[in-house]
């Protein structure tokens, strides 16, 4: 059997290719401080791709972006400790405002009257604000999105999946109506499910969240629920309806077109560099990463094959004519292809190994051969032991289209392996029991609920819970998978991130 | 006299008169933490339009981003602040990890054994992890550039300019050679220049700063300073040139091409949030802001001029027609023009105002006159006592060629302030000191001056600096300006911010 670049495979120990693929494709690190990460230049261009194209989707939906305060006072955190039952309490604390050397140590010093906190989220912050903006109907709705830095202290971080410091865009809006509002939660919904797909190629679940798995505080709280290749759940992003709750809390009031004073209904939803660990579970293979090409910071890699580890003047300019032509021809979903010339001094060998484990969507390999003939080799990252050779101009013409093709084929795959890996044919919690009690991979279940907060009870001890009430339910009624009492709603368990 | 928009007017009280265009041109507000501010939807547009432009050519001259975590151990603290004398002391220490709840009070708990510190600046992280990265001269030179917050304690925070948290750019290198390394300073410090120039329409001098001005660490600064309308400066940009000194105190180490271990030698540079308070004060009137069209998040604002508040379903259907055909047809610097309809239902003339004190470039006014017509009335942010009707046509036509004549008119305009306000014909210290006793707008002075630290001491009871030694240097011999002794550099003094 071949040798992969990774070592464990996925078969082998899913967690630990995990952090061998994460860290050998370069996309982050832990480092510096307990449970943060350094996100290294190949990662944050991904970010910045995937930031990007949600930003443009936050915008088309009528959003506006803003920037609110890192700390946030006490006082906020006390409201909605009061208001919330389950409000996150790992956070980081800032007592003081100054370091001071004393005897040789350097030691904080400028305590502050009141500490503050490293917002873990923006919401009372926002709320407070809001407060202050929304003065009637016709300020209505507010529509606004952040994108920043956010820290909750993590006890068990895994890089990119739960770090102590981690980056998303939280949007908040407050509306005149609860039916607006919902609308709203919705959309976003959508807009989440549609980003999945389309832009990281990863198919989801789009539904509804149990009551127990709720956001504290929220009426409604919706996810997208992605499959790991472990068959683990992994939850991408969330749409809350937060009815009068916060607004409530926060003191939000406006005066409706009737003259009454009424608290705004208000939505919040984000997504966050957990994305780009998803982005790693769902495409990654033994040999590294596979990035989608709407994601890939570098769509193509040419790497000048060189003799030695020597410059060749004239293969080097053969490899930027070809990138060139490529920049100036080839288009993918309307915009110019990314491409590169790997111009660094390291053996041709390594760097198309580094490549491969870095998930680049296409490679290719200029010697002197492709330079006399006026031809391009190449090789898909999806299928790395085959290579092509065609002619320059043919290249260009069509590897948009060939990009388009992957960028396909990545969602395709994924979609199978969901499709190949959920079950909808368990009718009983013995047959329930079973599917979970498996070494390795284990499946999603789709599945009759009673909506009993008792029926997630013997769940527990499986790892297992309720991801989502699917949005698309196939109707009809059978008995709840757990108690077999009659049930209409269709739920997927799973166990999860 | 007419009344102003903003009162006090700039001539009133500078300051005074700057809070309230920040505050009325809907820009940023100080909120909820001592010290720190919120960036409203309209400041953070023209934050996103600076930051994006700004990228791009960071990226354009090799650069690539990327992110690190927002906690500095007390460890790489304590290096800094044996190694540099000046180190800002002024940080938010974080020194718990939970709020519990006791006795009904939220209260710090989980001390964390080292307590961490809020990034001031990325120096030493970035030191920390290059340390790690760099092996051989192969793996330089290292072009980094982060995106991102920081904190410093500031104990007079000044909206947009001094404020706790603010939003930057640092970049940080590291060369396998001091050559290299000085060529990556000067060329970013070029990049401001031209950057502040093209962009925000804001003149610069760019020049290197005095020993006593440079960065702790550095072995050269470099700068550009523009003049506020109260005839201070202000520093808007930096580029360093570190030498050895930090790679050295980070124990950064190559293999260089002779097989010999080598400190690389590195630079840091970066812009901050502080842009903004800039062109606030370099183009603000007393109507309120005026925006650079390059940086106005709307170039372009279409106000349905209905009878009373009520929709008039009609009018507003001929507004969005003129925008759209603006969208389609106008283009700004090979890019589409940003246009946008203001369908909020308040007053017209309300609306007019609050456009006028963001500073829109282009204001346009469509009542039944204009929609029967088939016309269009509009003023420009720059003489907004004027207004002109033309064809609907020819407006779609002619508007981006009038916002590229808007842009050149805003630099044009700061420029021959500054040549109005620049004195180079001041050959001795009483001059000097008359130049500066005046009440209101002070100058910038250019003078020679004897590069002596003990002629800057003499300045310290006028409040002035030398802000920068000018990269472009008159030449010659003339008296120091404050000693009298033969000089030969030419320096800018002024009062700054």
């Amino acid at each position: 059997m071949a040798k992969t670049a990774i070592q464990p495979t996925r078969d082998e120990d899913f967690p630990t290719w995990y952090q061998a693929v994460v860290q050998q494709g370069e996309l982050a690190e832990m480092a510096h401080v307990r449970g943060c990460m350094v996100i290294k230049p190949w990662g944050y261009g991904i970010w910045e791709l995937l930031r990007d194209q949600m930003d443009r989707r936050i915008r088309e939906t009528g959003h506006e972006n803003a920037y609110f305060p890192l700390f946030v006072p006490l006082s906020y955190i006390r409201k909605e400790a009061a208001h919330v039952e389950g409000f996150a309490k790992e956070m980081a604390v800032v007592t003081h405002h100054r370091l001071e050397m004393r005897d040789g140590e350097l030691v904080p010093a400028g305590e502050l009257e009141e500490p503050v906190v490293v917002r873990p989220t923006s919401e009372t912050i926002i709320g407070e604000s809001m407060k202050r903006w929304i003065q009637s109907y016709r300020d209505l709705p507010l529509l606004l999105n952040q994108w920043a830095n956010v820290v909750r202290w993590e006890m068990r971080p895994r890089v990119l999946l739960r770090t102590v410091e981690f980056l998303w865009q939280e949007g908040h809006t407050a509306h005149a109506s609860p039916g607006e509002a919902r609308e709203e939660t919705a959309k976003m919904h959508e807009v989440y499910r549609e980003f999945a797909e389309h832009v990281l190629a990863m198919p989801v679940i789009a539904g509804e969240k149990p009551a127990s798995e709720r956001f504290p505080g929220a009426e409604n709280t919706y996810t997208i629920e992605a499959m790991m290749q472990d068959g683990k759940a992994l939850q991408c992003g969330t749409s809350h309806f937060l009815g009068q709750n916060f607004s409530r809390a926060a003191d939000m009031i406006f005066t409706d077109e009737n003259g009454e004073l009424v608290h705004p209904w208000t939505t919040s939803w984000g997504v966050s560099t957990r994305l780009i660990g998803g982005l790693v579970m769902v495409h990654g293979d033994d040999d590294g990463l596979r990035i989608p090409p709407a994601v890939a910071p570098t769509q193509i890699v040419v790497i000048p094959y060189t003799r030695d580890d020597e410059r060749d003047d004239a293969l080097l300019a053969y490899c930027r004519s070809v990138a060139a032509e490529v920049e100036s021809t080839a288009r993918f979903r309307n915009g110019p292809v990314r491409v590169k010339v790997d111009e660094r001094l390291h053996r041709p060998v390594d760097k198309k190994w580094q490549w491969i484990k870095r998930g680049v969507p296409i490679i290719v390999e200029l010697g002197g051969r492709e330079a006399d003939a006026g031809t391009v080799t190449f090789r898909r990252r999806s299928a790395a032991n085959e290579r092509e050779t065609v002619g320059r101009a043919e290249f260009a013409a069509d590897v948009g289209a060939l990009l388009e093709e992957l960028q396909s084929g990545y969602l395709d795959q994924a979609r199978a392996f969901m499709a190949a890996n959920t079950r909808d044919d368990i009718v009983d919690f013995e047959g329930f029991t079973a599917a979970f009690a498996v070494e390795g991979r284990t499946p999603f279940v789709l599945a009759k609920w009673c909506e009993r907060a008792s029926c997630e009870e013997p769940l527990k001890p499986l790892a297992v819970t309720i991801r989502c009430l699917p949005l698309a339910q196939r109707g009809g009624e059978a008995p709840c998978v757990v108690c077999g009492q009659p049930a209409t709603i269709d739920a997927v368990f799973a166990r999860s991130y």
